[in-house]
């Protein structure tokens, strides 16, 4: 863990020195600065209309924090931490304030001993302390008593239904198999139920919560200006993508990909198929794509509609745009590593946790 | 002409003989039966509610045809009649009833000699013989002198607005280049305006009609059960397209294509690029398809969701469905000779119009 020990010692230099200005041109592009440290293995963050954050730690912790003000709140479920799997996503919707609702995806123990990928809900308390009410929505079908690719983003549509992302559980071929929820992205109504006008509604042997399939592990989802859901995805050797994400699509994986099994193995039938969705990008090298948002151009024109993707290998946040989509910028400093999670806050601002520092940043444009 | 002479002939022979059989697996799946004869090169049908057909003729006629009766009715816009181009699909608005509009598109002549693809509206009189209040609601540009590839389709979106295919008039590359309407598919409010939640509103040197792009020469054009739209398209040699038409989607044209240009010569970058859809079904050979329709099921559970495209070549009706897309029949008879439009009555019978007989038929489940 010196390595780890290390990266905190350079976080605390940083914190000191108060921020990092990036540079573009000779000017100051953007800022970073620190707002929280301190955390194991962060997986995702939340800013609470009245100040403070949620911040979920991978091994079971949901985290308030304000300021010097810090404590795990009660009421969370029981997860799976192991391999990949734990607490997970942490979403709030945008009634948050009148139903105080909390969203959290997790690695839930089932029966048999393996685990499925569960989306939760509770109520927040008043003091930021306890989840009340705590139940859960949704939980994916079948076990697995492997530890791989849970997904699992939560992002509440333009119509206030949830988009959940679930990975393939590191079986690739289930992913094309509706009769399970791997490598899926879902659509489940507030209260746990099923849209009616979701697309496999009524077919045999497809699970009905089903939006898109074909997925091996999307991690990163966020919904641009129109409502339409993206996401980022981690694929295999040289095949992470960007994808654009149409009710009713087969997004290919495995039977299409631009990346080769780790192995050096061939992938499927090659990188395009009638039937089968493109993705928009897509990176070679991989590099292990977490969280996405596409930024809606507040205080920051030039960044509106540009996709912004945390890179957990490569130790950057990647910002995309034009057609067709394209890198347009690495934005790589001692604080940008291992990015897991990244959202924008209403002034346009995107908050990113770094897994490696255990730190929360503010990315300022 | 004693190919046309010998054809008019035979379904003659067949309307003394009152309908034809299709056999599948020894019992009858369908039966075939004339409405209408002696159409000159007709494009489009449509069915009125209060009894009788509307059919476009390529040469500029649209016809009111009821048992016996039959007149050409005035006021139709004159086409620029060369090439493809002319009078060409002929829509009822769902609340034709009351608004009594009639949609057409045709070729329009332009300043300085060529044509654009023009839609038109007009109220049809109680009696069926005149076109009032006739106004165009748009118009393409670039004018072009060519005579190849106008589309189009006119299709009423389940939100009321106006889908419109376009062919890329012959000239691939602005199929790719959204300063021209060339080589897309257009939605417009029934009163010729823009709606708001286009694609495309607001992005400088786009036009703001287009709904998607990169599409050669769309011909057919229907809607699900689901309100999406699906088209038939006329690709390169051996690159006949059915697509489902996504929202600010690229088709691909000409970067992309499974075809290759009648020369032999290779088209563009391959069969796939991300950021560019792929088609849901391709024919190789081609087979020239045009209309297009969704069955809703009515009177034939075995053909709902199923897509019937008419062959302009090789004379039959294609019948789509499963997943992936596949070709499940070919109906190949003496009527289906150059199927150039179809369309689905309340009944569930398929209306479908041959050029090469110059007939409309019923072919009933």
């Amino acid at each position: 863990m010196l390595f780890a020990r290390t990266r905190r010692l350079w976080a605390a230099c940083l914190i000191a020195a108060g921020l990092a200005a990036g540079l573009a041109s000779g000017a100051a592009a953007w800022q970073i600065e620190p707002i929280a440290q301190g955390f194991d293995t962060p997986w995702a963050v939340e800013q609470l209309p009245e100040g403070g954050y949620l911040v979920t730690e991978r091994d079971g912790r949901l985290l308030y924090v304000d300021g010097a003000t810090r404590h795990a709140i009660s009421g969370v479920p029981r997860v799976a931490a192991r391999g990949q799997g734990g607490l997970l996503d942490v979403t709030l919707p945008r009634d948050f304030e009148t139903s105080r609702e909390v969203l959290l995806t997790y690695s839930k123990p089932q029966r048999g001993g393996g685990a499925g990928t569960a989306l939760a809900v509770g109520e927040l308390s008043a003091d930021n302390k306890r989840l009340l009410r705590v139940r859960d929505l949704f939980e994916s079908v079948p076990a697995s008593k492997g530890g791989r690719h849970f997904g699992s983003r939560v992002v509440e549509a333009a119509d206030g239904t949830l988009f959940v992302t679930m990975g393939d559980r590191g079986d690739g071929e289930t992913a094309q198999d509706r009769t399970t929820h791997n490598g899926s992205i879902l659509r489940i109504s507030r209260d746990g139920s099923i849209p009616d006008d979701n697309p496999f509604i009524g077919q045999n042997n497809i699970r009905p919560e089903i939006w898109s399939y074909g997925h091996r592990n999307p991690q990163g989802a966020g919904l641009d200006a129109q409502g339409t859901l993206w996401t980022a995805e981690h694929g295999a050797r040289g095949g992470d993508e960007v994808n654009r994400i149409v009710k009713g699509s087969n997004y290919g994986w495995p039977v299409i990909s631009y990346g080769r099994h780790y192995s050096g193995a061939k992938i499927g039938e090659g990188t395009a198929k009638p039937g089968m969705s493109q993705p928009e990008f897509y990176w070679d090298p991989s590099i292990a794509p977490s969280g996405l948002l596409v930024h809606s151009g507040t205080n920051a024109p030039d960044w509106k509609g540009n996709i912004f993707v945390g890179s957990l290998k490569f130790d950057y946040i990647a910002r995309l745009g034009g057609a067709p989509l394209a890198e347009l910028e690495q934005i790589k400093t001692e604080e940008t590593l291992r990015v897991r999670d990244l959202i924008e806050t209403p002034d346009g601002s995107i908050l990113f946790l770094s897994v490696s520092q255990g730190t929360l940043y503010r990315l300022a444009p």
